[in-house]
């Protein structure tokens, strides 16, 4: 396994989402009766398709629309919604501003600090508007923040950040003890990001309930690009799935994986599903829901980042509400609407009942560049999305 | 057989037209003197180039000329000419609409209820003028529609959707049972689309006469796309002749495969069939044809589907006459007209003089994309004739 | 050797000129002390860079100033040289025409029917103006043009077709049988084309003295659009060469082999070289030396050919005299200047002394299209030359 | 190892900085906690990114701020520094010409003959200013030059050529011997380009400091494009590397390798190291600091070059300061600034400590062209930054 890149040094061939295909059943199922639920930490969820913790894409209210359509919204704690009372007063700036004043207008608004008074008040926001409360914060606040969104009645906490062990060295500061963090903690705990099958398995091991797949995914990343770091979705995402799988089988748990970034289209969280993913996480395709903060615009990355820039402002357009994101109708054939009809389309055309089913498909390899106008359809919208930022 | 694509997990790699290029042979035949003649259920068919069930492509009169040229067209039970009495009219509002308007305006028409005494006009109206007769439905309306088919004299029946199996499972509905509905037709019956070894077999053993091979063939195909579904055409050729050739030593039986979609030069054409199909099915080259009813234009997807979306109106140009598509002569380079030409030569380039023979010629794979703009002419002429939708 | 492209179907990789790069050697040599000649029928040969036989590249006076520098350029009895008395006149109006008149123009010029006198009066311009007359024409035609061209005085005579082998098959017309034109010849004989190890030994089992390599070469080649037909020139080029080795092993007789068609670059011809052609034919750098009748324009093909239409005519510009583009100085760095000096500097770099040493150079695979710009300069360049059509 | 491409006839695979990718570890540091320095000739360089010989990227002032900066910058001994007096002039001529003028006037600027006393003058001008003394001769003029170098006080000493071997074949004149020169040196030599493990273990052998590695490294660069010449920098690296392990192993003496061309950002810095190098060498994104000599623009190759035209006059723009370049804050998230913050935070997520513990970083292979975008940033930066000239 691997090809030879130089004398003494090997390296394997990972694959993305352009990369493969999925394989039509021998039977197929009617996709009303696909069942595309999903369970985390002992809980049913309704869809598997998650919401990313962007400020343009997750405020209360979208969480909360979010749960009413039976899905989970992540609420990113280090963003303009713990910064600021009134984040519509932000969000107005930094869309109103110049294209080119764009990136400094985003980079001083998060320079103002964190109120974690305002971390209870917007947990609160969104349990009372009947939807589940799902933060994120980066490790360096984890143990901190935690505490806070438990006792405000969070339902589930995130750590996330770029590259994510459960062994990090540093001798300037105490690294996070996950296994102490999860101990410590009475809701579910969600770690990430990861994409190798030690490091998941690592992590697994320390007790958290669920991880977040996906490092550099595509090759326009930041972290592909700035740092050369990064492996493509699907072979990230049946790696891990296969540490899943043997610490399912070495200690009865079943830790789900999240594939998170790099999916534009209903196709890619079919490919993410198929390659072993029990759900997705996804930014760009729901800040085109009029639902979303950013109305049409959509910015940043979900993780800061001490040495990378912060993304540029991007313009996606606010093209309909959420449900019709989620649900139809589609009137673009672009894949990017009706994500879960596509969903159920597909395990039907692979004759899957479930998710687990799904996730056994048959895959082949062919490579998307090479047929007609891909190229340009991916180019154009990840220039629209701003993807993969 | 595969690579590895992530732990525990390998996918064959699959090939596209793009990906391969024919072997000129150590004999070379004479064009003039190649066979291009196919056999489907015991009749001898002059061209093996089809034309698809496509509105913007087959109407009785285009079925009519096809049929006097020695070919056969697929007019669409689904479609307009079933939905309405005059369908010049409503191609007048399709064309004539703006091109935001158009998918909203094509939704709408396709609105309209089907009348089954029009499905019994058109058929007539091509027998009138000469054609055969060949009519295609969906799965869902199969039994009731072969049923006026026959009836009305149509010489061949053909079930489509986009995945088709012999073991569909559903309970909200009885499932299509093909072995019955063969029995009970007297006209031959086609049924597609299968892309697999597996499939396509066991869709051979229901007794059907011929299949359409063919699902998400491109990248840019809504199947690939919206649902990340599909086989590039020459590994799914491959792999279904390799199921026509088995059932024909195990039955006797001989079912021809006929490729569908992907195909927009006479270089395809030659590739599919080289690849082992025995004939094709094409679509947007002969929306250009002057004869096509959408005048230039080209929209939707011959198979309707609940989740997907109907495609883009697309304006392609009415260059010339089918004749002259089939037979030039060819004022232009670019591979889409004097389609049967180009198939003489390349037969005489690689020394095949029959089809079946031609089914065996010496493939490389050569990506098309590696050199010299070819990806921006892919590109153009994919855009300009709406390949793939 | 070969991949598999579905059940029971294999396919060798072939590789291109983009494919590939060649690799530094251990030992390097002075570019100056670098022998590049060739040995052609008992006859040694300055240059191994041909001019080929297209109305836009070589007349007699271009003819005749390649053989003042060392070279040779055949002359195509089959095109305007040979139809009309002042061809300049003809050339006018080929240029002086509207793009979009241009290729009706051209195919018009090429109806008008072929003088026998005119061979002989353009074999006797270039020998009397010192150069070496060197003729083609294709198979129909090769038994008259022969005798008529040796009558004249030619130095060589190339028989040109798409497609060639020693074993055609027609009932319409009796072959050109090849051992024969050659033992009935005094002129040495060159023939082509052809791709393939088999084709090759074969033609040069019938006698002959040289091949041209090159059927389809590049994805946007006319061959392999209209008719799915080609082998990328590195493949073709080794593949022949090993023929080549095989039948002077075998006989003692060294046939000479050259590689036509797909080359723009000193690049790709210091590929051909290593992949072990004996020499390469250059039609579109050669458009554009201000002694190339076309006058900076390109047009045609060197074959005509019966089910394909004429290549379109291209503006090139002239940028300078042949010298030039042969021995520099280049003041362009896009590696259309300068062959000889590329050639020579190559050599010196992988410590070749010879062509014969060169044809041993080691090669990796390098996709070029892999990295920065290059495909958008490609596509430019081959969209300026007209290249591969 | 190595695919056939044809009869008789086998090449490896080579890779580069935009086929590979580096994997995250299973342990992470904190990226302040990585050291960087290497080791050149016995001498801890703090920065492992040099400023190569470009006469828009380095001037004594340029070499001064960089040596400030803890790195060091190579002057180019051929160029304007030491053909003029007062190089500011020139330079506005430069500058200033039109486009099209541009290449012109960079030849007949470069015909000015050398003055030996610059040579002297720009040493004692960098000495002064605090900085290391690294200038650069072609082999024709190195023991002369290396011998002013010397006495001027230069701490390095560098002889650079396209393609540099221990074994140079020449009759015209006197080849150069680097084990001569280096035993007659003072100062440490370095010596490039190479790219083979045999060519680089011969020159190591003949006790040179360090190599540089790098020959046609992307597949626009004039050396692939104009001679067919090259080898990606991921495999020239790790080839390379292996040859110092292996020299390291047999000598006790390690030679560090610089690989010098192709790399645009930090991503590909970081693959650079990774694959083995022990530092980089990079032109474009030094010639956008306001220190850069060309104020914005960027022109010519290292090395001239007899056979190959001068590299075209291309705008960068002068972006901000180069300490800005190397330790940030980034302001764009291309990954052309920041670079030495790139460089730290990939080390840390993969779990790198040090350089050599770098060079063991895991790889895959992940072409970036097949994902979204990337192409089109990758044409648009190189175009911008003229890279690869």
């Amino acid at each position: 396994m691997g090809m030879w890149i130089g004398r003494g040094r090997k390296a394997r061939v990972a694959y993305g989402f352009d990369d493969v295909a999925l394989v039509p059943g021998t039977v197929t199922v009617n996709p009303n009766e696909a069942d595309i639920t999903w369970e985390l930490a002992g809980r049913r969820i309704e869809l598997p398709i998650l919401a990313a913790a962007m400020d343009g894409v997750v405020d209360p209210r979208f969480a909360v629309e979010m749960g009413r359509l039976g899905g989970i919204a992540v609420l990113n704690l280090e963003g303009i919604q713990t910064r600021y009372e009134h984040p519509e007063e932000v969000i107005d700036r930094i869309i109103s501003g110049s294209h080119d004043e764009g990136t400094r207008i985003i980079q001083s608004i998060y320079g103002e600090p964190i109120k974690e008074e305002l971390v209870h008040r917007r947990i609160t926001e969104i349990k009372k508007g009947g939807g589940s409360a799902v933060v994120s914060a980066i490790p360096q606040r984890a143990v901190r923040f935690a505490k806070l969104a438990e006792e405000a009645g969070a339902d589930f906490f995130v750590v996330q950040s770029t590259v994510t062990t459960a062994r990090h060295i540093a001798t300037e500061y105490e690294p996070l003890d996950f296994a102490r963090l999860k101990r410590e903690l009475a809701i579910p705990l969600i770690v990430g990001n990861c994409v190798t099958y030690e490091a998941a398995l690592e992590l697994m091991q320390t007790g958290v309930d669920a991880l977040l797949i996906g490092v550099g995914p595509g090759a326009a990343c930041t972290s592909r690009e700035v740092l050369g770091l990064g492996v493509p979705q699907v072979t990230a995402t049946a790696d891990t799935a296969a540490a899943r799988d043997f610490h399912h089988k070495q200690s009865g748990r079943y830790v789900p994986i999240i594939t998170d970034g790099g999916m534009t289209t209903g196709g890619d969280i079919c490919k993410a599903l198929a390659a072993g993913a029990d759900a997705v996480l996804i930014g760009s395709a729901f800040a085109r829901a009029i639902e979303a903060p950013g109305r049409g615009y959509h910015w940043g990355m979900a993780t800061p980042h001490q040495n990378l820039p912060r993304g540029t402002r991007i313009h996606v357009g606010a093209v309909g509400p959420l449900e019709q994101s989620l649900f139809g109708a589609a009137f673009t054939d672009d894949g990017t609407m009706n994500l879960v009809g596509a969903l159920r389309t597909c395990m039907g055309s692979v004759g899957a009942r479930t998710i687990r089913e799904f996730q056994l498909t048959e895959m082949i390899i062919a490579p998307a560049i090479k047929t007609e106008g891909k190229i340009f359809q991916k180019v154009q919208r990840a220039q629209q999305l701003g993807m993969g930022r």
